[in-house]
């Protein structure tokens, strides 16, 4: 089997237990799906899911996509003229409890017909309130999944996380961030086998991590001000994406799919002007810790 | 009186005058100042409106700022290194009841340190439900009041509002359109006077047409359905101004003032997976008039 029928079929099928694992997890609400095509090559399934007991509204994409390189792609990513071929997995989750993070994933496989190849993806998460436990959990989790494929993974994407998921406008982190990875390809010590692998053990990760916080959190009481707060923080999601985003901005200029590139959008979102959280409550110990470079692991 | 303090002088009356109009249309709400300076020279005025009988949240900020002109401006608008100045009005108002529409304006005077200046600015209208009348007379003030100063300037700006207030992923205009132009400086048949007097016009025209129809809309029916539509249109606005607008994107790259710059947001915005009208209803025809190159006035 060559490269994009591995990955292909590995990614469809990843998309399709992270769908049961939630809807699972979810206990009401199902994935609807929408099949795609697009012009010039390839498509894929958006799965969208919504009003559920959990699960406010959430996106679980799957794509395969070829053909001719746009020449934005081409300039962007520095790379000689020819035919690329992408696939990859996407989901956002916007819960419906402001005590259940808002988390993202995405795992991707990109090559090019001059043979030039590599893996890229990341995983993180952001709770509308800041929880050490929680981002404590989430961290080590990712840290055990890296180190046992090498033990720089770790460090070094949780650094990557760190810068790129970056509000610049705001000083703020997204969230608490998580791993970021790209052009993960040969070299000295990785294969394609050892770069899959590792990616592989990524997207396997983010079911079980994300129905636990799901189940846990879920349980959790909360009030009109939590709801408040929750609206105000997606806002701040709202304008990631669409400010800094690279896949988002990418997809939009490249006429990509837009129902399918603004799914990762949360069903609601506030705004208020020059809004300042009361001292010393949680919602103000959340923006405090919405900064880059926290050790988590041993906070 | 040099260029500079003319213009600021007259922005900042020009903010005074629609505050107070705003104030007085709306009844209830009034606007909270807060001043603030630039780093590197300058700074303005950012006004706030909240919760008021008609305006949900709205902005109507001036500012003049100067200094050293950053590279990234330097290299967008292909100018030689220099000191800048730049002053102006900018204003986005959100209304409550879904009937009344959204407006923006900005008018703006800049110069460089080595004598080049202009004026730039624009005024357009996005209803939450499209009504003939109300765009026709809309476009009918700004026609009126282009033509005073040039029979060409309706027609041209008309058509690069057109293009500019245009959600490309979308494939749909941001609103009715209006009146969109830059770089107007001295040429054969105009100088600074006669410029700066265009400008005044617009900037004067602001108030009557925009408190016109926050009176006679806001006695307009609406339902929940209603709210709901206004709130997926309000997620367009967002899209639009991180996404594309000029203004935004430049103030964010440069270090402005966030919460200035992003005062343009709506109180609240949903968004909906693929989200259809139905047939023959107020939203369909709506999204099939939000195209570019209508002529509203003779519609």
């Amino acid at each position: 089997m060559n490269r994009k029928s591995e990955t292909t079929e590995w990614f469809q099928n990843l998309q399709d237990n992270i769908c049961k694992s939630l809807e699972n997890a979810d206990g009401k609400a199902k994935f609807i799906e929408d099949k795609w095509e697009r012009l010039g090559g390839g498509g894929g399934r958006s799965r969208i899911i919504r009003n559920g007991n959990i699960i406010a509204k959430g996106g679980v994409g799957f794509s395969a996509v070829e053909g001719e390189t746009p020449e934005k792609i081409l300039k962007a990513l520095r790379l000689e003229k020819g035919d690329f071929f992408a696939t990859g997995v996407s989901i956002v989750i916007h819960p419906d409890n402001p005590m259940v993070p808002i988390i993202h994933m995405n795992v991707r496989y990109f090559e090019m017909s001059n043979g030039i190849w590599w893996f890229g993806g990341g995983i993180d998460l952001t709770p509308h309130y800041v929880d050490i436990n929680d981002a404590k959990y989430f961290h080590q989790e990712l840290k055990k999944t890296c180190d046992i494929h090498n033990e720089n993974y770790y460090p070094e994407f949780k650094k990557w996380a760190d810068n790129y998921f970056y509000i610049k406008h705001r000083d703020e982190t997204r969230g608490i961030g998580g791993i970021f990875f790209d052009r993960l390809s040969d070299s000295d010590n990785f294969d394609f086998e050892s770069r899959f692998n590792f990616v592989k053990d990524i997207g396997n990760l983010f079911a079980p991590t994300y129905t636990y916080f799901m189940t846990k959190n879920n349980n959790l009481e909360y009030n009109e001000d939590n709801k408040k707060w929750q609206n105000l923080r997606r806002s701040r999601y709202v304008e990631f994406n669409l400010v800094y985003d690279a896949g988002t901005k990418f997809g939009l200029d490249t006429n990509g799919r837009t129902e399918s590139i603004l799914m990762s959008m949360p069903p609601v979102a506030e705004w208020e002007y020059n809004y300042q959280p009361n001292i010393g409550s949680k919602e103000e110990y959340t923006i405090n810790m919405l900064k880059k470079d926290i050790d988590w692991i041993n906070i």
